[in-house]
């Protein structure tokens, strides 16, 4: 099965690219693609009108770790919408190499890696245990731009 | 035009590498070349004797939004002086691919993207829009080396 | 001399992979193999059964710059243990490409390429100056996982 087949059997809908204030300027390439490989920036998670999904703020303070769990999921959803619109077919992601998530984490709280598990999890469950596998950090940060609670850049190999 | 030209046309200079305090070691390459790729360290905001340019600290507190751009800006500058003294001509560089914006944040300082568009502006101007495309995350660190306000690490495709 | 060889010369021992409490999932690949590249996952400094090494907390308060140093070598040798298993052979490891050192930092502290040397002065020692030499970052982090350290993020050239 494919995954777009497998997008639509989960009753899943990518969204399209995230809509910002007209004061802010992103003057790069969501995807950028280099021989057989495709650098993914930074993704906010986004709701399927393409604005930020709320709750914004901490995951341990404003966010709950289920909350945040969830903003990981629609974050890997983002990255999906990113790379359909570049690639033209997700199946051409041949294997995933790097996923680097970054969670905004009120003072204390650690448990950074189950916040990214929504989405290795989601991945995993689209791409399988073998193109799917991805090395990985999941890490605390002071700040995200808009008060986002997960970024999350990665890497894959593309065919 | 080439690189050299564009960065003379726009009366830009080079700085040195980092002047740094002696008891800092620094055991690592600024540019490391591996193939087609080199890998870029943290760079800082330099002078053109090499020292970390002022002011330092935390943008949204003691830099502004405008000095915080200015600073992603000469971080840019270092990076390029690294790689002129690595590769011997900024014109190798044949792709941007990533770059990873990291802002030393005050507390509630999420315009992180309008700061580290100081970085990509000048990369965009220098090797337009194709070449100098390039992924990108703009986050919030708790604290940078020697308080510096920004540090960028790139990534870029050389012939 | 080979690596394997070098590690014994200086009396070292690999740890195990990490041991996590049982309700912590980490569904990722330590090492991930693509081409002649190994990407490697966010480590921590472990003990020899595995477990988390202790002190944890952050740099500059619960921890000295000493602890810290340590912590950091104590990371590069998580990482050695990884590839081992990963590639049979450290020797399979032909350049160190990036290196992203992530110091939990307590606030104000700021000597984080100190804290991050344990980890480059290790590859440096095993790897000597030309296999060894890699870009690098150390930056400060708001909160790690677990609570750790340090957390060292990688990738290699390999045969």
């Amino acid at each position: 099965m494919d995954i777009e087949a497998r997008l639509a059997a989960l009753g899943l809908t990518l969204p399209p690219p995230v809509v910002i204030a007209p004061h802010i300027r992103l003057p790069f390439a969501f995807v950028r693609v280099s021989g057989n490989r495709a650098y993914i920036s930074g993704h906010a998670p986004l709701d399927l009108d393409g604005r930020v999904a709320r709750p914004l703020g901490k995951v341990g303070s404003d966010l709950t770790i289920e909350q945040g769990y969830e903003a990981a999921r629609l974050t890997a959803l983002s990255i999906l919408g990113s790379l359909r619109r570049t690639l033209g077919d997700l199946d051409r992601v041949t294997s995933w190499l790097r996923i680097f998530g970054m969670v905004n984490a009120a003072p204390g709280f650690t448990d950074l890696p189950t916040v990214i598990n929504g989405c290795s999890d989601l991945i995993l469950e689209l791409y399988g245990p073998e193109r799917g596998a991805h090395a990985r950090s999941a890490v605390g940060l002071a700040e995200l731009p808009f008060n986002i609670p997960v970024e999350i850049e990665a890497e894959v190999a593309i065919a």
